[in-house]
């Protein structure tokens, strides 16, 4: 049996889109022979749609769309190849949530049954309790059926997702009673599929083949997997959709951060089906922020893009990823020197920008600065300055961008790390106006990987003295960002531990990090969160980051 | 039996503070003859506690200090009543959420029993599926009981918020298959307690009284319901702890929007028991606003705020909740004029502040819009004037107050309204600037309603030109916002039907609206999500606010 993936980038909410590529796909497929077809979980809708299901005129839609793509294939091939569609259907039934999230197996112009996803992720990123009513344990009064279906003889298990997430042999602890999965395999399945949206995090994508192989091989069948593509606000889908044989082994892979049609032939796996990938740190880094980067701008209906040019690494990084992303053509890097910005600065900048072939405007700021001086001479008399003068620079320039982002219909991108949006060495409303925040999930040592790493392998464009002198954020004289923070390889761990790994103070202190660093550091986390509360929307990269799976309390005291 | 109730404004995460409120409480409670008492849920940690859930130390130091508190109440009065605690328990099992919302009989110093909630709010603002493993529904490994205890011979059912919330007879749709109530009620219970966490929308306590009396009456037994108060972030607890006797009927009821320590006599019902309130829309309002407020602003850590005064209704009704909520001394009200305000605009806020008794600074901004439009004027030759220029008066303005705000530690308060934060009729980093959003849940029409009732009812302080100009946002010359949005009754019931109701384009033209219209404003309320992902947390008052419990999808297609 040869089954297709549509590996496909859906754009989320654009039914009509979805279902045409969706149909694109499926020629495809059948054009290279397949026998069955896979979408993504939620292919219809795109994942995620969050809010948009709680439209009951929108769930509708979608749930008429599968009628009308079923007959529609039925219609370009008569007698092809069932297509198994990730998609929605309402709930029939007064109790429990108004939605299932399902999967409909279109065959000869309808719909020929609906599997419905047991296992909704809820946590980090994901609110599927909140919308989704689980596949029922047994039959009960709206009619239910196991999640097996046959096809040319063979019994298939259909699985969504997470139901292919909890298998109690590969997982030391669950979250789940159920296993759907096990539940498939008391009816002796041939092949087991699931429809994925699975957003990346960095190293993923082995975790996924290890678990997924394991379990192929726990049920001595083979399995395929289809995982969305694109990047859908702050979640990257990095596809690499892939089967396994009955011994578990990797028998095939679709190519990562790309929109695929890959069919693999269960029966007699090719050699070269498995697309060659890199899975380095930084090289995955990397596709992501360009992927991530071109879908937000793209599918907000931007094609261009704005950056503040600081001389610094961050705005370096990220005008690079941004002329990857949507061609050097249609990025503009804007130098905004105060009296406290170095030359070596600006000329840093000019060399980056000259470097990606990006273009350039120059507008200094201090006869604005000087004007903010004047209108807060009186409330402002006889106090000394501090970073209150510090924030009107940073703000005068995110005026300044968002002014030229406004006039030119091109999106501002800002260029915070994860390490500054952490401790808040940051300003609100001044270098954290835009709209799209690309390394917000890339901490400043990895900001520096990732520039030492582009250099060799994607073009040697960021200056050899942006990456090599000390981080400044310019708004005083001499200032350093170590003179007001630990080192950065001692700041990052302290973060990595608290943020991803939820660590207290105490822990982090257990685990050798001197008791004072680790207190100043958790302090400043606790008071920048109000400005993480109003970041723009960024990349997210690891399994924890400050996007739509940080919901922290904002007026409490949080001493942990 | 005489029941108290500890009505408390939690502080989110302050363990020891909350704590040391409740050993207080119950020290009046005891004097005032209770013969057990309620705190509200999750007294122990604040309710919500949202992402500190996460961090393992921090469940354990709530969990401890309950063990803490039993202790120090045996100390404190020996052989006194027993305390039903709402806390968090660690989930002893590998199996399911690390944690339980639980309810801690102590007594005699020590837990003697632990009750779990059954039903988790997954919707709007409530994450609960997130964090906490469900109450199992039968004995399990881990050794399960039913919700009910005895106490001086009455058997008690013990319920935890939404646990009451799912009665089949009550509500013609349901979320949830099991009833805790009906199961408790196999056991034939004299009383049933809740202890709850319940936000407020306007008119929620009318729902509340109705729903928890019709459950008291229908298995026939008193009930007594205990509710946090305070704000925490955007939600506002507005207490109305309340007793029901087994004919349904209202026989107690602590006051609304303050802390109170309530013991209500099931036996025999005082007559002044039922503590006077008011359920109009407007004082329900003006109520949690200036709680809301206040707390914000406190539970931050200031004690003042600042306001940038247009003249217009939406800062006049902001800055006379911020006089009412701080005292008129912490507020001051900031005067930004440009060449395009009008001297009415500025007579009316000073009016304003002279009448509110709040003080004010006036900072002029045309020098710095000529610095700007100089600094611009290379990038923008030859283009025409647009919204451009109107957004960078209103970030000129947000960059004074926040400055001001940084100088000198008082909190920017944002004075716009949900009819604008709907369609975007505000400037992101501009007038949106500010770490509390005070109005953001109010309409247009609603801020009219609410500055005639505070004329009428709390003082005579809004100038009348402020209520009958036709609003506008003085950025250019002689503009309205009529110019630029339908008029604001025909906006705000659009805007209702599709944010509250969830109602489609198509099923609001069926209610009888333009289509035209229609289409303008939804198409408005689209483009404006990227502001809305921005914005400042503000008050939640309907069922369906811009807040936490707003999640919409950014760079999508959203035809709803």
């Amino acid at each position: 049996m040869k089954v297709g993936v549509l590996q496909l980038n859906a754009m989320v909410g654009d039914i009509d889109g979805n279902c045409a590529a969706i149909r694109q796909g499926m020629a495809e497929a059948r054009a290279m022979g397949a026998d069955l077809c896979l979408t993504p979980e939620l292919a219809v809708t795109g994942y995620p749609p969050r809010d948009l299901l709680l439209y009951d005129r929108f769930v509708a839609r979608a749930r008429a769309a599968v009628d009308a793509l079923a007959r529609e294939l039925e219609d370009d091939a008569p007698g092809g190849p069932p297509l198994l569609l990730g998609g929605v259907e309402p709930n029939p039934c007064t109790l429990g949530k108004p939605v299932f999230n399902a999967a409909f197996w279109c065959e000869g112009g309808a719909i020929r049954r609906t599997f419905r996803k047991t296992l909704l992720p809820t946590y980090d990123v994901f609110d599927e309790a909140r919308y989704f009513e689980p596949a029922p344990a047994e039959h009960n009064a709206c009619g239910e059926q196991a999640n097996i279906i046959k096809h040319q003889g063979r019994t298939i298990a259909v699985t969504i997702c997470e139901d292919a997430w909890n298998d109690k042999d590969y997982w030391e602890t669950r979250v789940y009673p159920r296993d759907p999965l096990e539940e498939a395999a008391a009816h002796g399945p041939d092949l087991i599929v699931n429809l994925s949206a699975s957003p990346l995090f960095l190293g993923k994508q082995r975790l996924r083949e290890d678990m997924l192989g394991a379990v192929a091989h726990k049920y001595r069948v083979p399995l395929v997997y289809a995982n969305q593509t694109g990047g859908n606000d702050d979640l990257i889908f990095d596809g690499r959709s892939c089967a396994f044989g009955p011994d578990g082994r990797l028998t095939g892979r679709a190519p990562g951060f790309a929109p695929a049609v890959a069919v693999f032939d269960l029966d007699a796996p090719r050699p070269g089906a498995i697309a060659d990938d890199d899975f380095g740190r930084e090289a995955e880094t990397w596709r992501a922020l360009v992927m991530g980067t071109r879908d937000y701008v793209r599918k907000s209906g931007f094609s261009s893009a704005l950056i503040g040019l600081s001389g610094g690494i961050d705005s370096a990084v990220t005008a690079a990823v941004a002329a990857e992303a949507l061609g050097p053509e249609n990025v503009t890097g804007v130098l905004m020197p105060s009296p406290y910005s170095s030359q070596g600065s600006v000329d840093d900048s000019l060399a980056l920008a000259a470097n990606l072939g990006i273009s350039t405007l120059t507008l200094p700021i201090a006869p604005i600065m000087d004007a903010f001086t004047r209108a807060l001479a009186v409330p402002f008399a006889g106090l000394p300055e501090d970073t209150t003068e510090e924030n009107i620079q940073s703000r005068i320039r995110g005026n300044l961008l968002m002014a030229l982002s406004n006039k030119r219909g091109a999106m501002l991108l800002t260029t915070g790390n994860k390490s500054e949006l952490a401790v808040g060495y940051c300003t609100i409303y001044g270098d954290m106006s835009g709209g799209f925040a690309v390394i917000s999930d890339v901490d400043k040592t990895g900001v520096f990987a990732l520039a030492r790493w582009h250099n060799a392998h994607v073009r040697e464009a960021i200056p050899e003295a942006t990456i090599t002198k000390p981080p400044s954020a310019e708004l005083r004289p001499d200032q350093k960002d170590q003179d007001s923070l630990p080192p950065y390889d001692v700041l990052d761990a302290i973060l990595a531990l608290h943020i991803e790994h939820h660590r207290s103070a105490r822990q982090i202190v257990e685990a050798g990090f001197d008791p004072t660093t680790v207190d100043r550091v958790l302090r400043l986390v606790r008071s920048a969160e109000f400005k993480r509360r109003q970041a723009a929307p960024g990349i997210k990269l690891t399994p924890r980051s400050f996007g739509t799976g940080w919901r922290m309390p904002l007026a409490c005291r949080r001493e942990i």
